[in-house]
């Protein structure tokens, strides 16, 4: 189980299992002399942490970040950023009722598989509890973006069967509504749609969309490490998330060249397109304009609804998922999906420094 | 441009431009004691050649492959092995006359400021050509899946707007139709949708759907090297490839956890399952079910209609790609995914060997 | 500064700074299945402790290890592993009389040089505290080993001048004398260097040898990651360490190869060699015998004695080191080596299982 | 045997047998900008050349490079570097007379063990024949060195028991005798001892000595990282290497800490340095004076003298290695020497570049 670290100079390394006294993460790589303090990573945390609707699980994470190594003076050194939460209210007992009983559409039955046992309180590493320590980290990440002026913003695009509709856009409702929808009207009947599902003891799915503003041309490298490859990968290691798409996305398959490419003019000196069905990345690498890009989530696999499954040495059975569970995980997994980018992003901005002799040069022995 | 490298223990790394005198691949870790011959990696690169439809390029590679190293009378011996082919038919005549524009939908733009300059050359590193290396990695990653019992298989889901007939699939007909479509009735509105495109000088995108039987339960990794997030990260990093989903991917978004669950259960001691919503995939692991993922490909950026641009010295102009381009690289690409597919499930069976010491204490020290 | 983890498929990522509250160090990758309790670490971290000797640091690190995560009822998940001590005594207001001065043989001046700043209190990330991560890391990397029936075991070969007579070898002497020398004689001997050291307010270096048992033929990879290369790169990353040796070392510099070369013989259907003058490593393949290195260790550099040296706005000056400090270092340094020694061996260890299909057909599918 | 390739952001894939038809590497990583040609290349593999003395290697080796990839008008473009040398005397023949029986002193016993077989014709990838890659890639990362005003000079300390005079240094002498003594004196005593050893049918080591001039203060990285032990690795993993020291290296193991230290001072504003015992490094990172290490090379294990030894089948016999061999290594070796020192600091060069954010958005944005 060597995954547990994301990056190749700006790296991230998580730890800890949902029902444990704790989880955190490790940073390494992060530039020294960038200010940083708890409420940096306190404010991304907050929006991560269930109760934000009554649509969320019902369970307390104060989620109190602290901040082990790697600052002085309220500044970054270079050293690695440790941080940690406590797990509060880690109710295992729970979960002992489904210890020999494979969730469908959960991991218990591959961890099982894969390592002759596994840690059957809440899901282990396989929990969504996982995705605050992405929270963290993609917190630093940002600070980092933050100084290069490179902005990360994610939002509901639609939550079970409802999306919003573009022509309606507003998008100072995601930070007013609490399932993130930048239009009031779908977000109300998403909301009556939640309430459906919570109501049959089911859970819905939805797709979150995420626009990077800022990025400078040249981000991302060539044939496997592409931009919209790493933040592939960054964005698919998140939990229940079934796909993504960059740009025009799957609709692209669907144009012909002359519709789907992306026209360029320069008006007064600047660099315009007249569409960014590319979603601002060419051949694997930034040209300045937006990222933008989508994540499919799957609906969380805990219902209390009856389900047919199978237990651990061998019978049918059924199960019905007590727990506090998420009817909904899209409005948590916004700021998940921002923490992602941003650890691709700041890793991948890193390593597009190094891409010319003169640029290189610039630089060279002028650290101080 | 240090992102020309694939995998962690079984890897490979790509090298050559589409106008340069040759291009190739070195596989390295790859196990030894696998028998390999040149034929077994001609049969891909026979597949990927253009030519197989009339709506391809008409460029002549013949792509006869040599393998240069890893190999003591026809088995692999753990060395690295090294392939490579001839460019054949690289005019590089052709280009002279955009060595100044920015094609629309290309990487001439982006590579200019990431690099200073640019092989203007048919697109250098970012040229299609660069997949033939993919495919003769993933050759010898298939061979080595084979003896694992892993298959893997794509074949062309939609072509412009036409989309295949699930109830009408008929797995025969990849190998028949020219474009790898399993639907007869499909194909044939696909050619006359490619006809009408290369009729117009345009070009139409795809979908390309792809399925790994014989899989193990056990193979993937936790947190960031998810089973989906590394073929996710092999798959975008396919030149055109705008978006990835997996199982029910996008649609899962819509539907209710009750529905998208797969339920479980033993039939005749038999573990089977009435869905496979999660594409085989669980907490980023196999399930020993199919895995199943669909990739995105836009319409190739080559296309002879009049386009919009501007020029590397900042004007504005407009450019009709001549040169031997394909309207349809669908059909080319289905390899490409199955060659990537193989190259990610190849490095994630190696490490799922490592996941508990039971297995480990099974081998150690009985190594011949 | 992403040079914090160490390790390709068993890794370990350490934390923390000497003064800062906490340090501590994530192990990824180590496999499922193991048991492990903290006393298991807690035993190598008092070897590691001051205070053995009255020629050691008088700091008071009672460093009492927690595991956060990776256990469930004893036993390894195959989740990261988590661990952490306090720092009890870490007084800073030692250290703001040295703010502005560049200590000599220290890293003072490189580190304000590479970040723009440093944390001046007790060295940061380059005080030899951060060893405490290491032997947390490889106690969990010795119970892996110890499952393979691998065994690691270093000792002081030299103190100061004084080195151990081979011919009176003890290796009974290791755990009962507080230097680890295997010599009586010679430890009373250092005993007495290390008085007068200590009273002319001086320190002094030395070299442990490390003796690895029980190895299978085939670990280490060829060329780059060569057994001696992997270990060679863990233990000249321990803080003072100068040099490192494999088998006869610099002295097979001025063999011959009739001497220097290994004669093998089968003796009784059982394989010996005449001699181990390669350290058990051909090839950078360990081949079944005893692997053997030694590393130098330069002497402290934080001594009492006046030094020449400057400050940071470019003044001579001179300095002489207060704190707690140790005169001796390699006493403390050997379960150090130990620990490095195992990480590096862990990995190279899984990796060695994935070099023929005959071994890894004998495992795939078979996981539980 | 993923062993293959070195380097982190710069990096180097090499590939081929001794007795193939060609043997290259891939260089991918390096900088856009650079300029470069087949000469540059040429001159260092003209160095490594057998021939170079009467006591080297009577193999023919023309070793003309060709560069198949990443140069567009003798400029790099950041594209992968594929580099490749024809075998041109390849005398299988030779070796089938020992296609069954162990050398002594070689990894033919551990490739069996390890692979379950292995290519007996000259040693495959264990063959010295390897490293010419090492020397095609290091000199590419040479030129990349170049430009930062970086120099790497190696040249031999000793020779079997001849070591130089270092009151007598002569550097002058280094391109002018065969063996790269900078020694007259020392030089002519070592042609005795090796014409001695060649009359004996026998080999003789040596010690390498390696200069890195030029560069910065703050390159290396601390922890696992650190610049000796990243330099260490790549030495070590030279064929042969038994071990490697920085600045004092195994002497500093015996000095007082008063002795040890390099005492700074300031003089006319200049940095200045008592004594460099530690090579250039403290704590890992440059310091921006000369870093300076030593490899120790055993004598090559081919030797005419008969040796006592085993076959595959289990057998004691003897054996006298005809072939054609170097009685001499080391002059040819120090060219490999600075290759792998070249490669190692071309690395850590580009990640030294990423330590802060002040550094960072002087270039942000400013690439062309």
């Amino acid at each position: 189980m060597s995954g547990s670290r994301f990056g190749k100079n700006f790296t991230v390394t998580t730890w800890g299992e949902s029902h444990g006294d704790s989880i955190g993460c490790v940073v390494d790589g992060c530039p020294a002399g960038i200010r940083l303090d708890e409420q940096d990573i306190q404010a991304d945390m907050k929006r991560r942490r269930p109760g934000g609707s009554p649509y969320s699980s019902s369970r307390e994470e104060h989620d109190s970040v602290r901040i082990l190594s790697g600052l002085f003076k309220g500044v970054t050194t270079g050293a690695p950023i440790s941080m940690t939460v406590d797990n509060m209210d880690a109710r295992s007992g729970d979960y002992t009722s489904i210890a020999h009983i494979y969730r469908p559409g959960h991991a218990d039955y591959v961890y099982d598989k894969k390592y002759g046992a596994r840690d059957y309180r809440g899901g282990g590493r396989a929990s969504a509890r996982e995705t605050a320590c992405r929270v963290m980290g993609g917190a630093v990440a940002k600070r980092f973006l933050d100084e290069l002026g490179v902005g990360i913003n994610a939002y509901a695009l639609s939550i079970g069967t409802v999306s919003i509709d573009r022509s309606h856009l507003d998008m100072s409702q995601i930070a007013v509504n609490p399932f993130g929808m930048p239009d009031k009207t779908a977000y109300e009947k998403a909301v009556a749609q939640a309430a459906q599902a919570t109501a049959n003891g089911d859970s819905l799915g939805g797709v979150v969309e995420c626009v990077i503003t800022g990025l400078f041309p040249g981000v991302g490298e060539p044939v496997f490490d592409k931009l919209s490859a790493v933040l592939g990968q960054a964005v698919l290691s998140i939990n229940a998330v079934k796909g993504v798409e960059f740009g025009a996305g799957f609709v692209a398959a669907s144009m012909t060249g002359a519709v789907n490419n992306d026209a360029m003019f320069y008006d007064g000196g600047e660099l315009k397109k007249r569409s960014n069905n590319a979603g601002g990345i060419y051949g694997g690498i930034s040209d300045g304009s937006d990222i933008t890009f989508r994540a499919a989530f799957k609906p969380a696999p805990s219902i209390s609804l009856k389900q047919e499954t199978i237990t651990d040495d061998g019978h049918n059975t059924s199960v019905s998922i007590k727990g506090r569970h998420d009817p909904l995980i899209v409005p948590r997994a916004i700021v998940v999906v921002e923490a992602m980018a941003a650890l691709a992003l700041a890793d991948m901005c890193l390593q597009s420094l190094l891409s010319n002799i003169s640029t290189i040069k610039r630089i060279w022995g002028k650290y101080d």
